[in-house]
């Protein structure tokens, strides 16, 4: 399967382009960024900062206490190597009040993380006067595996065509450092957690059957006779269908001549003011 | 203009159906409502109750300390009348840390109220096995009068196609209480905030203006034949276009053969597994 090569040349200079065509037409002055130290954040700090240099790029790194330290620690790293500016923000003393108001499983403390640093980087673009780069990638928004109105939430998503071995391509392709590279990829919500014993798939796998399934319009049963784990086809294509919601505007009973959602739907940077 | 009057009867159980319909697919047991003490969120617990019954339905009311002290109060009322399940959460406490952090202008501070109440519902969401059912109107939706990932956030939007006269107009028909109804609108974000003031046009001359421009598709110079004044009819057109990026899912730049929000576009309710 050679399809999930890219042109990594290509890819770097349109995603550069559309950070920079983007920017113009938002007419903001600063691209924010919710640095983790994780490689899809640390990407597209390096995408970004070379679409609009080192002085138009704000990092916001937010910890949850010691969960985010080694994160924490990497962002500073690639912050200056960026040269860019940088605020560090834990989070633990401003959600620990309402963890402690009731008994939270870990999906409801990962997903309230989530939707915290979602709050506080749009929060930082209006300080800053600046619109939100998200750091979502293909495979993820094409699972679900990522917070509705959390991580997903952005002004845009630079990497979100990028499946995420692409992301690893393309990451080392601009030197990205090893120390980043070679982390194993956590959304670190809670200690030990990965996203492959999460997920169930290594990624390797997730994206080949994402592919074939999603950009190869194949069905389930012609990905499994290219030789993949009847199981995790047929659960990938259940990730897939069952986030479907999450990747949409929510939905509206129509009642009037033109409805948000379904007859209402001018693009998004339809500036025709007469 | 009498185009803006509705089938009340047929507003009622078309929205009904759609909650009702919406919960099955969905597939979650609860609707869970953020619950104001406003005439919006009033009337969607009013039609939610119709639509799934007084055992499926929590509200939650969340206000920030006394400023939305009448609205708590208003709130249990309804939520008395309506016989369904409640909580009261002051928001004051689990956010004014943040508030300490830095100084921060009222906009941001209504903003982060706005995405904390938003985190708040889905994860009472969670914890009830529920879905969120949202609040917003066509009115605000159009101009961008709310929270982008905050008060807009939702599972679904059943008055999302009602403009805010609309609104009162149905609300008096399912017989919701004066003191409700005759509140003067406002976001409560800071003591003395009023919805008209803010937008500087009242409701009425607002949504004939959106309903020209938007159902009728008129542009600007028609609309103003329909003697409006052109300084207020200018200023809708453009909340309406510069507000048209909180009505869209992100954008991501295409590198692939297909990409999310660009031409991977399934409909919500896709449930083809094969």
């Amino acid at each position: 399967m050679d399809n999930l090569k890219l042109n990594l040349e290509f890819a770097k200079n349109l995603i550069t382009s559309f950070i920079k065509e983007e920017k113009e037409k938002i007419g903001l002055k600063k691209g924010v960024v919710a640095l983790s130290g994780g490689v899809d954040s640390v990407l597209v700090s390096y995408l970004s900062t070379l679409a609009l240099g080192n002085e138009d790029i704000v990092a916001i790194n937010m910890p949850y206490g010691e969960l985010g330290k080694k994160g924490s620690e990497d962002s500073i790293k690639i912050c200056e190597i960026l040269n860019i500016r940088y605020e560090i923000i834990d989070i633990k003393p401003l959600i620990d009040s309402y963890f402690n108001l009731e008994e939270m499983d870990n999906l409801r403390k990962g997903n309230f993380m989530a939707r915290m640093r979602m709050n506080i980087i749009f929060d930082k673009a209006k300080k800053f006067d600046g619109f939100v780069i998200g750091c979502s990638n293909k495979s993820e928004l094409l699972i679900g595996y990522s917070t509705w109105y959390g991580d997903m939430a952005a002004s845009i998503l630079p990497i979100g065509d990028l499946y995420k071995t692409q992301v690893y391509l393309l990451s080392k392709y601009l030197g990205i450092p090893d120390y980043i590279i070679n982390k194993v990829p956590s959304a670190e919500l809670w200690t030990g957690q990965t996203d492959e014993g999460e997920i169930g798939i290594t990624y390797e796998e997730l994206d080949k059957i994402l592919y074939l399934l999603v950009d190869k319009r194949m069905n389930v049963s012609e990905v499994i006779k290219e030789v993949f784990d009847e199981e995790n086809v047929k659960k990938v294509k259940k990730m897939l269908v069952n986030s479907q919601f999450k990747r949409r505007f929510p939905p509206i009973p129509k009642l009037s001549d033109r409805t948000i959602g379904i007859d209402y739907l001018y693009f998004r940077d339809y500036k025709y003011y007469d």
